[in-house]
């Protein structure tokens, strides 16, 4: 399927339709072609911005894919239509998922008000957040009004992933013990809502309560987040989480608070697409003529060191510039 | 010390004359801020090009900090003198390093000969490589001629950084099993030597014979990388690594890919500098006037998409770039 605008055209009805098929394809495209990605989500954009974007994140092992499960198949039976994009961190030494149980979805993948999506890591570095978000657009526009974007949280790239969330759950396991004050740093003020999973384990009320404690101590927050016990694999606290879930979803309607989310995300998409472009325009500029091959030349004869060539390459840029624009 | 360009002067006489505590002062200078980086790298650009640079890589496990250990004790035994750059996968939730075992390299960090530095990979990503390359600059011209990079090879952002060095040693185990022919992808042509760590380990043949077998399979080789077998905690095999180490630097020398491999580094830190200036410039351009405020809210009214936002500021950047240039 590599296809011109004008199948893309088609797709995007059908996709707006609801047909999962072409959904699936457009994902597809997007992830593997800039040029096609501007070509669809520039015709998307307007059905785009109903969708509750829901990130799910926790350490390894903390039974996310269980409970990211269990909330689609209680959002599913409220009548929604739910997506999960599932971000694999895909190790460079196996080039696979390292997520076997991802499997278990298999059967939510057949319902037809579910749509699911594994985007690994790889190839995208400095760039997953990017496709992610187009991701994203499509699966707004498509009509599935609640959007899980579940990831592992190691890893820079993954919590930037993350952070395109309206709301973002932190997932816990009793056991993290004397780790819990480490988890404090960088990642504590990001969650909306802490959810304890594997609450029948032993320990589950101390983490608990560490949780809240540190959340207690955490100073400049406008909104103190709730910390819910579940058990997913016994279905249990589901569907007080789905209810905090939905709930904070008011706060950020009520208290303004999504629309500057969004448009913050918005003004940081225009960035990252001005340097996207501004990029290629370099790249084309400095190809021309072998202007970089004589000068790398320089540099590594000592005569010049890499920023006064950038800053000659820089200016003879100028007049290119202004053709490529 | 946060200092103008006169002690930044005088900080790099110093470690020019071999001085540990101003080389680390200038590394931190580099590592916090580009443009005390721009006006150091600037000044010591002439200095470098000497050192051979080393990168270790391999699964977590494989044993690397030993190994490096053992390999920095042997060259300084030469009369060399060693650096390594330790890079951390500093995890979000912990905000520390997973690698606590880095502390056993401590007796070595007192040797005037050695010089040690842990570089987290936390608030580097998309620059991580860059401020390695940055660092190992100021190493390069304090004189030390073996700068080893050791990091686990997990992430994109940890091999990038290992594709600086000149050579690369791919650490692995017995143990990988099944695992080795997934180890293919990605990152088996990388290496330019192989390590069987922990070769007294029960099963090091046959995973000595599977490497060497993969890469009897790998077509395109200039050359065949050896595979050497090592147990790094009792120093034995280590005098045979040292010795492939030198013999790639010759052959890299002698075929002349050495300068291929420096002109190709240099040529992607000119791209990244001439990107990051660019970078500059647009989010100035945009900020200017509130530029970009206005458009972010037609792009929340779906007036307009994001694509024809970003066209219509970079066509307003024209001015506005020859200005700054």
């Amino acid at each position: 399927m590599d296809g011109d605008l004008m199948s893309y055209s088609q797709l995007i009805e059908k996709m707006l339709a609801g047909d999962k098929r072409s959904c699936a394809k457009l994902i597809t495209a997007v992830e593997n072609d800039p040029e096609k990605a501007e070509k669809i989500i520039r015709e998307i954009h307007q059905y785009t911005g109903k969708a509750h974007i829901i990130g799910i994140t926790g350490p390894p092992g903390a039974g996310k894919s269980t409970l990211t499960d269990k909330i689609v198949k209680k959002l599913i039976s409220q009548g929604n239509k739910v997506a999960v994009i599932a971000v694999d961190p895909t190790s460079p030494y196996s080039g696979g998922s390292i997520l076997g149980d991802r499997i278990r979805m298999q059967d939510l993948a057949l319902n037809p008000d579910v749509f699911i999506r594994s985007m690994g890591t790889r190839g995208y570095l400095g760039g997953l957040s990017k496709y992610t978000k187009n991701a994203l657009k499509i699966l707004d526009a498509a009509g599935y009004n609640h959007i899980i974007i579940e990831t592992v949280g190691v890893g820079q790239s993954e919590v930037d992933v993350v952070k395109i969330a309206d709301t973002i759950v932190m997932v816990m396991v009793p056991g993290l013990g004397d780790d819990i004050q480490s988890i404090k740093a960088g990642i504590m003020e990001i969650g909306d809502i802490f959810v304890i999973n594997k609450s029948d384990l032993f320990g589950a009320d101390r983490t608990a309560l560490e949780v809240n404690m540190m959340l207690d101590l955490t100073m400049e927050m406008d909104r103190r987040p709730p910390v819910v016990k579940v058990t997913a694999v016994k279905n249990e606290g589901i569907d007080d989480l789905v209810n905090e879930i939905k709930e904070h979803l008011n706060y950020l309607k009520e208290s303004r608070k999504l629309e500057e989310r969004r448009k913050a995300n918005i003004k940081l998409e225009v960035l990252e697409l001005m340097e996207e472009q501004l990029r290629k325009i370099a790249i084309s500029h400095t190809d021309s003529e072998n202007k970089l091959e004589d000068e790398v030349i320089e540099i590594l004869n000592k005569n010049k060191n890499a920023y006064e060539v950038r800053d000659k390459l820089l200016k003879g840029m100028g007049t290119h510039l202004r053709e490529s624009l």
